[in-house]
């Protein structure tokens, strides 16, 4: 199962490098770097690393998009957009982590279904879907083949749930054992909805 | 404060990525990306990012080495583990993540000291320091100017753990609130020694 990460500059460091630990520990999963036009992209922690364009993209398995600084721009840029509803209509599941909810809303693909975002942008993220159903306190949600999650560290909790749910309770807690993580298991327990 | 990120081949990608959300969320702090040699350095999940060379180093603020499979071929590299002493030696603090403690013991540095590891490679890990005081149920370990972390996630917690030791609870308290991520602030507190 092909994992293709979106990323864009200044995207989130952990919203992307939780569940790429968490998909890089599984054995059924191959992790892929991909941006519009591929090359260097920046992180808003500085890191800067290599990615291919969108157009290497394989196998449309998953789709993850991670959240950050970056997407306040992106939402405003309609050809990014148009060109993510291709990528995002293609793909068998998509996930989000944090603000990337915001970039998957504004495809339209979210109208009508339920979805989550980081805490700290909550009223922002919502102005760029006002026909999502928005679900403040949740780690993560699952609608049709979305997965969002709320702020930066839930992305690994989340990426557990798909793992557990694709691949069984065993290998996702097993993953978590090898990553010393206490895995937040249950997508309705959100502490940070305060 | 200069956050000096040490990378190699294989090295564990969350266990460097964990503490660098975290440092890269403190505004005290600048998270740079260093490796022996400079240039393209993939981790263990495949993921290429971009280093400078050590020889940039700018300030000897804190050194930080993660973990990972790289370190089983390191450990054994005479001449990598001699100029690793030497920027140990310059270093004001010097925190580890994981088997990245290995590479630290190597040095000599940590005889006679506290520090800990990842639970999986413990036993290897030990090998690499004799005469270390091995601490197995830790999150995390002070000890002189080193800070040494258990598994991968752990260092998440010991970073925060840092922050918490230099510019106080509150300012730790906010990152992970920012993070959205559940802090398990005693270092005592290891549910992954068993």
């Amino acid at each position: 199962m092909d994992i293709n990460c979106l990323i864009f500059n200044d995207f989130e460091t952990l919203d992307l490098f939780g569940p790429v630990e968490v998909f890089g520990r599984c054995n059924e999963c191959s992790v892929k770097y991909f941006s519009m036009e591929g090359g260097k992209i920046t992180s808003n922690q500085n890191v800067q690393i290599f990615t291919e364009s969108i157009k290497n993209i394989a196998k449309n398995d998953v789709l993850m998009i991670p959240g950050g600084k970056g997407t306040r721009a992106l939402v405003k840029d309609l050809n990014y957009i148009n060109v993510l509803k291709n990528i995002v209509e293609k793909t068998h599941w998509c996930l989000t982590v944090c603000t990337g909810s915001a970039l998957l809303a504004k495809t339209g693909f979210l109208d009508g279904l339920e979805a989550t975002s980081n805490k700290m942008s909550f009223e922002w993220v919502k102005t760029n879907g006002v026909n999502v159903k928005w679900k403040y306190k949740a780690r993560w949600v699952v609608d049709s083949k979305y997965y969002t999650s709320s702020g930066i560290s839930a992305g690994i909790d989340m990426s557990l749930g798909f793992i557990c749910d694709q691949f069984g309770k065993e290998k996702a807690n097993e993953i978590a054992k090898i990553m010393e993580y206490e895995w937040n298991n249950n997508k309705e327990n959100d502490n940070f909805a305060i």
